[in-house]
């Protein structure tokens, strides 16, 4: 069976009974029962994805997954395409956001190139997968053909599961492409059905007439090929981008392998669509790390239906809202795992009212 | 000078030049400028409390300081008044929330009895300072006297001088005692002038019933005293509790000594009210780690003018809330420290628009 296929069919549903048991213990933990609010439904759901009433977060891999964007082509971005390469090498070298927030969690960082136009500096770090150098200027013809599509998608999976013997226990899900918050307004204008201009933002942080320039594309891009919503893969070939494909992979690999992935921004919440759209039941394996400045992030998580974690007006990408909220993530699970029961610590539980 | 005068005289405005110095950074860190949102104000605000363009918060202590309410007997908890002592002795084991999240974070706990009503197990282990055991019952007279007022106040300041030896790079102020939130309600209401039934909320979880009652107990503790908005000592010593003042001391002490103090929950922001009723630049000094389920939390943050770092419908107290955004305030603090700048890096900045 091809990887794709076998992956999706190795998804199955929560445990029902591991979430159960993990219910009762945070009832009985050194607290009102409720009151660690999200913190509890967190751990029972990471129980219930990995099957074990007393799940573990510790071993924390972030998958930070790069490419380029025809669409650059269009002056979409504040920043030239070369800086895609340059980042993925500031991302072996360990001067990156994510690499930081990286470190502050204990988490390794898994860098891939998927598609990043030129050579990448220090390729002996960097998982190089390329599908092609870049997209296609989705503005003219579409991004990529259909099997390069099922191949991104393969891609990621692949990349998950290379990290499978070393331990993963929660994976988070970034990005790097100049271009991509355009290719993401794309997909969340095709999957959502809003308009572009309300799912378009700045990205890198470009001004009001490249803004309106973006949107513009975006609404071209969609009118050319109509991207059809009830077939992921036809919207990720069209409009999509390679890290994008290979960032949905993960998700499925995610779900496949009982792994929660936590989404980070705009470009990984349009991952989030691709790869809900191929499998609707990935969706309870996945936690939105946090909400992104960007106004299609908003959209594809009401979309999805995932409420975030951390508000902070973050907008960078590379998956450094996932690496934070897995800070929280972790807490949660600690709790369960860790705190002491009524009965345990002597203490005495609520009065009869 | 008495202790308070002399900690309210130190008390200074934020160090313009570190915070300069600190956003320059941020501007030449590898991110497009402004990407990592709220993460770089909180840098920024950070090297301005410690006078420091490149501030640390490594040393992170977390305050748990207890105290018992007279107003139990109106029958305001779910829990009885004993379980304050027994969560002390849970606290000093290591098995409750917060020592959990406090090991995930770093900190070191300081618990404090400042007003237990009953000896406290392992009291070796806990710094015993009561003023007296527990408050007096604020429905039908003063909680506590105008001289008690001032020296929990003071005893807070001397709690958190006492770790100055071993060093605080940034507190988080976390409380214990079974009525407190009914306290905090009517301290609330007096800053906000708000309606009891707006800002009373079901602290550890009491029915409607209860709720109601304990409601009409802050209206009737507001009517019968009168509480003077324009003198935090008076509300503190009318409606308020020897935890809350303690807590308001170690506000005041972190300001005086450029430490940023995390307000937890709704009896931390009853506490920064009276910290800042006290001295209003003690503000600047503060962050808000989270918005907590207690509806006069809400109350308290727009009446003090911060933003809550954290959203995820917590309400237990004891620092958790804080302890989980110190992890935040860290990873903002590393970020400015630690990322590669686009010159260092060799990375390109954004293009001429």
């Amino acid at each position: 069976m091809a990887k794709l296929a076998r992956t999706l069919a190795q998804i199955g549903p929560l445990d029902e009974q591991a979430m159960r048991a993990a219910q009762e213990r945070e009832n009985q933990l050194t607290k009102p029962p409720g009151s660690l609010g999200r913190l509890e439904e967190i751990a029972v759901r990471v129980a219930g994805i990995q099957g074990k009433a007393r799940p573990d977060v510790s071993m924390k891999v972030i998958f930070v997954i790069a490419a380029d964007h025809g669409v650059v082509a269009e002056g979409v971005s504040a920043y030239p395409q070369a800086v895609t390469a340059q980042m993925v090498a500031n991302f072996v070298s360990g001067g990156a956001a994510i690499n930081v927030l990286a470190r502050h969690i204990g988490a390794r960082v898994v860098i891939a190139d998927v598609g990043v136009a030129g050579e990448v500096a220090h390729a002996g770090q960097v998982v190089v997968r390329k599908i092609a150098p870049g997209t296609r200027n989705l503005a003219r013809e579409a991004a990529m053909s259909r099997e390069q599509a099922k191949q991104s998608l393969e891609t990621g999976i692949e990349i998950f599961e290379s990290q499978l013997a070393q331990g993963i226990a929660i994976a988070a899900a970034g990005d790097m492409g100049i271009g991509n918050t355009t290719a993401s307004a794309a997909i969340v204008a095709a999957f959502t059905g809003l308009a572009p201009e309300v799912v378009t933002g700045r990205g890198t942080g470009v001004d009001d007439t490249r803004l309106a320039g973006k949107a513009q594309v975006v609404a071209r891009a969609l009118a050319l090929h109509r991207p059809d919503p009830a077939d992921a893969q036809d919207v990720l070939s069209k409009v999509g981008g390679f890290e994008i494909g290979a960032l949905a992979g993960v998700m499925l690999a995610g779900a496949a392998h009982r792994v929660p992935v936590v989404v980070d921004g705009v470009i990984s919440g349009a991952a989030a669509l691709v790869a809900t759209g191929i499998e609707p039941r990935v969706k309870d394996f996945l936690f939105a790390g946090h909400l992104s400045a960007e106004p299609g992030h908003r959209a594809a998580l009401g979309h999805l239906g995932l409420r975030p974690l951390l508000d902070l007006d973050m907008r960078l990408g590379e998956g450094t809202g996932a690496a934070l909220a897995i800070a929280i993530i972790e807490a949660a699970v600690k709790t369960l795992n860790e705190m002491a029961t009524f009965s345990g610590a002597g203490v005495a539980t609520a009065l009869e009212t």
